[in-house]
């Protein structure tokens, strides 16, 4: 089956296209989402002011946007790009960061949600707070398991007509319809901070190349989970862990192209 | 006496614990101190918005407040978190960096520093510039001894009712009637930018799981320290430093624990 | 000719001075600026609030201005604390990060460049754009060669007023009369996020401890490049290059003295 799933064949288009990807993201993820775009092929540019938003917006690829740090200004941008990118057709994905652990969190959250996204990706925690459910959101991080949310992100993604992804130990990828389990990663990667924003950036770097949402982010998943499996790899702890996953996205297009395992459930 | 200071044990609570530290700190700080306390073993969360402080403070163990970057939103937010944490008991930690090089960073260290933190953390010019003293303050960095400046210390923790913590070649914490020494790291750590701002993160952490402020930083300061030096140990700069850093504090609790130097002064 | 540029005795006078250099700069480049500038003997310290950078730039041996991620109090500060650096006669250097991809940033960046910057810094694209000329701006990444933007760039100096280097395989730095070529760094450097920001704050410490603004550039330059040739030289990725790179600034002043490709064109 993973003959159509050509997530090799998109890296190659993402690694020529070299595509602006435009983030409004959050003060910890920024650095490390902008150096992990540059390392997959893209070009990252974080810009959030209301005064240019819009035009911004107009000359990317695609858009990211991510709640982590908010404060109204930034949320006022923020859906001043979503709707922007929509009008345009331009491709963008939200990154719930919190959703569930204040009101202002989960109104922004789900306002943003309702602006018609191509993909919602977050934890467990995040997806079961988007939808309604009473999650166990201890802030960021994920207290229920990604399986036990897919359920809820098949609904989530009818409910929103677009591409939810939940991450986990193992990631789930649904349009509503069809849901693909996703295979890769290493549980050290969830001791460095941001890696899942910077995934969400990723994410957004292979909307521009691949026309379905929902397997740009089956391969954003796939090959940012392959390339934190490297990095793990002889890894002592998170510090070269996130020296090495940069260095793994780098040279992602030089090394033997591995099976992923990506399989529809 | 060393046997009264069971850093190791908290640390061991903290790993089982993983409380979740809510940081208003600065841009400069958000990623390495994210990180350190990610790697240490706690959830660090950086919320900032007026519109949810308070809410984030209410699921917290601990709160972390750095005036690093400072503007007038933030220094509203620091304050509603700082009351709202002493109202609910939870402990807060006050990182007044800078203070002495503006009116502005003086007056506004000075605030939060009367708003009844667990403990106080800074550099000997910056706990001098706080007690009122005409510090040397060179924008961020220590230009008097730490040592000169415990003194002043014990006063200013007797006048605020909290725990200081001078941070130097060798380490003071006092409360007013007890003073530690602490010697531990390395004079490269103060080529990183931020290690006194994660540090102070990592104080919030012991914080959490250590109900004597007087002993929560102490740890804080050993462990961090100790981490330091095994970092500096082969670092060919301070770049391979911080990544050893978190690499070190990640791995802490599988290395033999050392009797680490915590005295009464 | 070499002789006549001595980047080396500047790098030595720097480490001497440990100038305190403030910037306001973007939230990506901020973490990876104050490190190179720690790195290289400076003092970094970011302060943004309208409320006290002029207070900051009093007690500053040189002040460095970067549009990357503007907003309106931002933009604000950032000309306030230019004038106040002019009038006290302390240097300044200025980044126009993305100016021409939005009709805002050209028309911060245009504003900030005629309150008598001492250098301005950009890529190809960047000063383009900054000279009026249609720029094929995608962002922040250059797309026309620097040695093609070398013409345009003299002019501007010329109607600046002020010394401006434009960066790409050669870089060139002009006061309008004098152009000096500098042919140091390597190609990996573009696929880490910020370094050009970073170089623009080392641009900054040379101006404190060089009063020729066209040779202070010229040394950052040239010393910048030589420590990113340092890191590149087995390095897998962008991850390691960042980090050898802070190594090697770090340890610039203990490597044997080489000649510097510095020359006049």
């Amino acid at each position: 089956m993973t003959d159509q799933y050509d997530a090799w064949g998109a890296l190659a288009r993402l690694r020529k296209a070299g595509p602006l990807v435009h983030c409004i993201t959050n003060y910890v993820a920024m650095d490390v989402t902008a150096n992990t775009l540059l390392a997959i092929g893209a070009s990252p540019a974080m810009v959030h002011a209301n005064e240019e938003v819009e035009d911004f917006v107009s000359i990317s690829s695609a858009l990211v946007v991510n709640i982590g740090t908010l404060s109204p200004a930034w949320v006022q941008a923020m859906g001043r790009a979503a709707d922007r990118a929509v009008a345009r057709g331009t491709p963008w994905v939200l990154d719930p960061v919190g959703v569930g652990a204040t009101d202002y969190r989960t109104r922004t959250a789900r306002d943003l949600a309702g602006r018609k996204p191509s993909v919602v990706r977050g934890n467990a925690s995040e997806i079961l707070s988007l939808a309604g459910e009473v999650g166990g959101s201890k802030g960021v991080d994920s207290t229920r398991g990604a399986e036990e949310a897919a359920g809820v992100a098949r609904e989530l993604a009818r409910g929103l007509g677009c591409v939810v992804a939940v991450t986990g130990a193992v990631d789930y990828v649904t349009d509503g319809r069809l849901t693909l389990a996703v295979e890769h990663g290493h549980p050290m990667m969830t001791r460095v901070t941001a890696l899942g924003c910077a995934l969400t950036g990723v994410t957004g770097a292979f909307l521009a190349v691949e026309p379905e949402p929902l397997l740009a982010a089956a391969y954003a998943l796939a090959l940012f989970g392959l390339a934190g499996e490297m990095a793990a790899s002889g890894a002592i702890g998170p510090g070269t862990l996130r020296v090495r996953l940069i260095d793994a996205l780098h040279v992602l297009d030089t090394i033997p192209r591995t099976e992923l395992r990506i399989r529809e459930v």
